[in-house]
């Protein structure tokens, strides 16, 4: 299945979700869905509502309750970028100013909390304590994952493992969660339910992995940031890694000296992108993507043959395979 | 009944409150529960905690739930505290330098996050609808009126009734929800539920009051921040509403000139200090808060005597006589 067939076969369910996003994110202090806007319709490619309607049509389930806990995923999601933004100074997101420059740091925050209460308050009307569960667990671990990796900011010694376990709760716990609540809507048995969350876990890992290899070789047009943004924000993310623990000491010493210096330039990053480039670690970064993709789609071989499985393995292959 | 009576009959209460409070906390990303311990042990009153013992206690509910929706006010109030550090860029909170000058902004935002995502976990595992609604619209309320009050900055021209909206909002609705929950738990009747709503909501607005008069009146260690700390923020507070609107054009000039200005020295401070002593702006905002309190105790009136229907109307006093 390419992904213009799941595009149109999910279409009408995305559009649906667009309404349930924008009539729960009104307010009527107007800076609340002005920012929400601005965020929102910025190119988000709405990756968990999506995956959420695959798994869902996968199960069996095809009513109603689908759309508001897709606006939980896509809100918990959103919440976390403007507030990452606050985190990492950033200055562009998704090719456009980062919404704490266009409107300052405290209505970052705000907007963030704002769209983090919508979030419950849609699980909370739903009311059903499982999904509630699933949702809420996954809200907890990615700001224990967000927090876990900043203290290990401007951290050369960071390991490939400890890497992981940041990026499976900071991304992969929620992209998890998106898959398996379409299991708990559905009804399906507790095993259907871990296997679309074992699944969620490494396509979100993947996911994160390619995303962060795209930091290195992307242009700006292509990915919408500029490149080296990560390692400008004392990120230490799997192609770096793997460089330093295959480098020479002088080489590693560069690197930490410049993580270390106040103003990284263009050419401080052409320096690490070439030394990335010279150990292959954006190669060993996606052969890895490509493992945890591998790994993720056993977890669906139990799964009788179905347009929504085919949607899900398209998915998985294009995750490591897309540019942008 | 005296302050220390009140504290004496729910003191076990609390403490209990502040087992939960450290129960609900822990993380194994050991900076999320270090960030909160130094805030949540500062010195916070537990304000929304005791009046929801008080409320329970009058509505005659004494069951475990009162102790984990006491931490979700808390919660709640102190995820709100720790993002008002970063939207307020707080040298000092409650005496002690404020957490984001300790951690950096990013702590701030994430821990507050966590705050947050525990309130709405407890009140999920609590599982009562009801309480659900009362204590998410409060959150969302929070935010809303942070947000409002924040696109008010250095306006000279704010309105009291504006200024009133603001902390309705930001601070007097979750003190409400915390009355109201005591009620709830006791499955009181709607009408009950609605005094303690309405109470709530007037002790609530008074409390906000004071705590602005005493920006501008306590010394650094009575109340354990520097004088006019809202000024320099650019948040023009009810003493101030009224000078504006008593003072001649030549002086309303020098308060916008002062709040537009970068660096606000401490004689500026004292400048604007004399100019709302001149109008007696902190005497008409007392007052205002001593009117709030009697409408406040007109809900109390139709529950028969009691002791916590002493300590609420103790507590109702003790909010606009207190120097800190």
């Amino acid at each position: 299945m390419q992904i213009q067939n799941i595009l149109q076969r999910y279409g009408d369910d995305l559009k649906i979700v667009e309404e349930y996003l924008e009539k729960n994110y009104s307010s009527y202090i107007q800076i609340i869905p002005e920012v929400t806007d601005y965020i929102i319709n910025s190119g988000g490619k709405r990756f968990r509502p999506l995956l959420l309607m695959i798994s869902s049509d996968l199960c069996g389930y095809a009513g109603e309750r689908r759309y508001s806990m897709a606006a939980v995923t896509e809100f918990l999601h959103t919440a976390s970028l403007l507030h990452d933004d606050i985190i990492d100074h950033a200055d562009t997101r998704r090719g456009q100013t980062a919404a704490n420059n266009v409107w300052g740091n405290s209505v970052s925050v705000l907007v963030g909390d704002f769209l983090y209460s919508q979030a419950f308050k849609l699980m909370i009307e739903d009311g059903d304590p499982s999904l509630q569960k699933v949702l809420t667990s996954a809200a907890i671990t990615m700001v224990e994952g967000e927090t876990a990796q900043l203290t290990k900011c401007n951290d050369i010694n960071i390991t490939e493992e400890e890497y992981n376990s940041f990026i499976e709760r900071k991304t992969a716990v929620l992209v998890s969660a998106a898959c398996a609540t379409g299991a708990v809507l559905a009804k399906a048995p507790q095993t259907t339910v871990d296997l679309l969350t074992n699944f969620g876990i490494k396509l979100g890992i993947a996911f994160q992995v390619t995303d962060d290899t795209l930091d290195y070789v992307a242009t700006k047009e292509e990915f919408g940031k500029a490149i080296g943004m990560d390692f400008k924000e004392g990120k230490v993310t799997l192609p770096l890694i793997w460089t330093l623990k295959k480098c020479s000491p002088d080489e590693k010493g560069i690197v930490e000296k410049t993580l270390e210096s106040k103003n990284i330039s263009n050419n401080n990053i052409k320096e690490i992108t070439s030394l990335i480039n010279k150990y292959e670690g954006v190669d060993y970064a996606l052969n890895k993507a490509g493992e945890y993709i591998k790994e993720a789609k056993l977890f669906l071989e139990s799964f009788e043959d179905s347009a929504p499985k085919d949607a899900l393995l398209a998915i998985s292959d294009y995750i490591v395979e897309r540019k942008l």
